[in-house]
């Protein structure tokens, strides 16, 4: 018994019947050439956020890491398994990409249970809430700000890991050194769910600001 | 200064004057609602595989892990950062997914990787090599085999590889669980980026197979 | 009493009826001139993979062997009786076609014997055991690995069987030298029963790909 | 490079939009449930004379060996390479066949070569020379009389082969058992290229005859 989803099947019915033709010449010459990404996105698994989608992308075009609220942890040579690592490892070294994008969300579930440390854990092993530590430090520091609303704190903290994410690329050897060629060049983006809206990082001020679509 | 790729930005603007306009009161609901997606798929980074396109997937429909080679470790409850694990317990234990699919493609440099073992490390902290070794006994296994060509070792890992993730899933009490119960089952596939060919595979014999799209 | 079996018999009145009747002057033409085929097929025995069939070959165009698994033996003028040997001198000497195909076919019932060595003889002479011998290194590299399905080690071992016949047929120097002189080439394919598709092997990679129709 | 021939391609593609088309559900039983051919029929390689044209027949009812001029070599189980043997013991063993018919045809150009023995041979391997050699004593006796015109020769050779053929099947253990079982019946046939003629072998004279096709 070889099935998938009902959805997934007539998702990909209407895939074939309609990209597909209309790029099939793009997507045999990316099988013969290889991939030759300009751009890697670091994005959350969530269903409300696809880069693909908000970028309007095609084939070939975006490189794609996605994790639980778009992490990327500092740089650590320990020979452990790192998948966002070895994800950026590839992009940078191999696949040469000119750009990458840290690209979060608002109304994020991983944010939301870094601003709840103290909830049960989702699992005995306890994996959300040892992926979440790690902007913890920061988590701690907005949730004690009882000013701000809760809606508010979750906002700052999708924001505040983005510059974070975007700070522990540069811990990695190959990134500071592509960077200051510039060679490789580093930006954030926040997509707001409800209004479709996208907010990109000001890379002077760290500011969310709304980019000039003129 | 917030910048962002000029493609992105171009990619954007077709976004918000096209599918957001025709899909804002889905995205309001989703933000208003949460997500509620019942599929999770494990997918490769590659920029020629988002399973979005492949499934024609709209917004809220896929909660979405991309890593190199759509690998799933197998279940490591040791108080390390598990990213992939960590997407896996939220789909599961919180957003109550129905369906887990790890799609695999042609033509996978992860995979490709994997079978040139003895190759240069792509940068002193080699994440890549760690990450794939993942797959090592299988890689050696087929990188053995000489009576096949370079290309059927290629195909044959990219399947072994994703059965391999799909029995590292039940390695999680949760998926066991849920499994036993048929509150969640598991699924393989694998696209040919060159034909757009989509192969699912057959649960009880873990061949590929093309999907009966009738 | 002359006999045939009924179903031949009435085979047998529709071609008279039918193909004969709108071919009879070209098998009377091929009678009178003798046949010039520009193609030879080494096929299998196989009673769904006729390749007449497959290839919508009227008479005179396929000069046909068929053995179980549509094997080649390497070249040996040892004095003993040799079928396939025989019949590719007369192809290539007599005949002077131009391709010689090596077709083989999914869910080979020859392969999969190959593959199960230490199954019992189908009778004391052990004749499929011995024959299905020729390809032994091959099946044993296959069957060694059980981490691919038994499915994808009967198509492996199918497909290098191909590639095998065909290094076998470069062993026979009549056809290393017309091939050198460009005035005979070499092709391999592969059947897919269930589905109908043909495969063709890239002469370059050995790979097996789908021909382009259109 | 992928390629096949022109015309086999464009035989391909007439067969995928026919005949595939109209058998596409006996394709696919048969690929699922395998072979049950009734009848194994022994033929000539000859491209005037394929037992599927002949008879008619579609995929899945005819098991079907192709050798220089139809032979069947005496049992010799002396653990050589024996391709026609093999595909007897498959057919009979294994598919468990109810009617073997070797079938013979006119303007053969082995039988030609055995009637021609001091003939050059078509290459230093000699293996038509061998091969046909299997039927040396009926040629002897045959070229001899210089009564008969070369044509009649020929035919009554072609005749005197498929008897010769048919009581080599008899000194197969197994099928001698299964025919006085009255499991398994041998048949003997003779196609005339020329006018579409078939001749069956009376099985108590030996004769060719014509059938009774009311």
């Amino acid at each position: 018994m070889s099935n998938l989803p009902d959805q997934l099947l007539a998702g990909y019915r209407n895939f074939m019947g309609g990209r597909y033709i209309s790029e099939s010449g793009r997507y045999r010459e990316l099988a013969r050439e290889g991939q030759t990404p300009e751009t890697m996105v670091i994005a959350c698994c969530d269903s409300r956020a696809a880069p693909e989608a908000i970028f309007d992308a095609g084939p070939g075009e975006l490189f794609v890491v996605r994790n639980v609220a778009n992490l990327v942890p500092p740089y650590a040579p320990d020979g452990e398994y790192h998948s966002t690592s070895a994800a950026l490892e590839f992009a940078v070294q191999s696949l040469k990409v000119k750009h990458i994008v840290v690209m979060g969300h608002g109304r994020c579930g991983g944010i939301k249970a870094a601003l709840a440390p103290d909830a049960e854990p989702l699992s005995p092993g306890d994996f959300i809430g040892k992926w979440m530590s790690l902007v913890a430090p920061a988590a701690d520091a907005v949730s004690g700000n009882t000013m701000m609303t809760a809606g508010e704190r979750q906002t700052a903290l999708e924001r505040i890991s983005i510059r974070y994410s975007i700070a522990n690329l540069r811990t990695f050897p190959c990134v500071k050194i592509l960077e200051s060629k510039e060679r490789l060049s580093l930006h954030g983006a926040w997509f707001d769910i409800s209004t479709g809206e996208l907010w990109v990082m000001n890379r002077e001020t760290g500011d969310f600001e709304r980019p000039d679509l003129d």
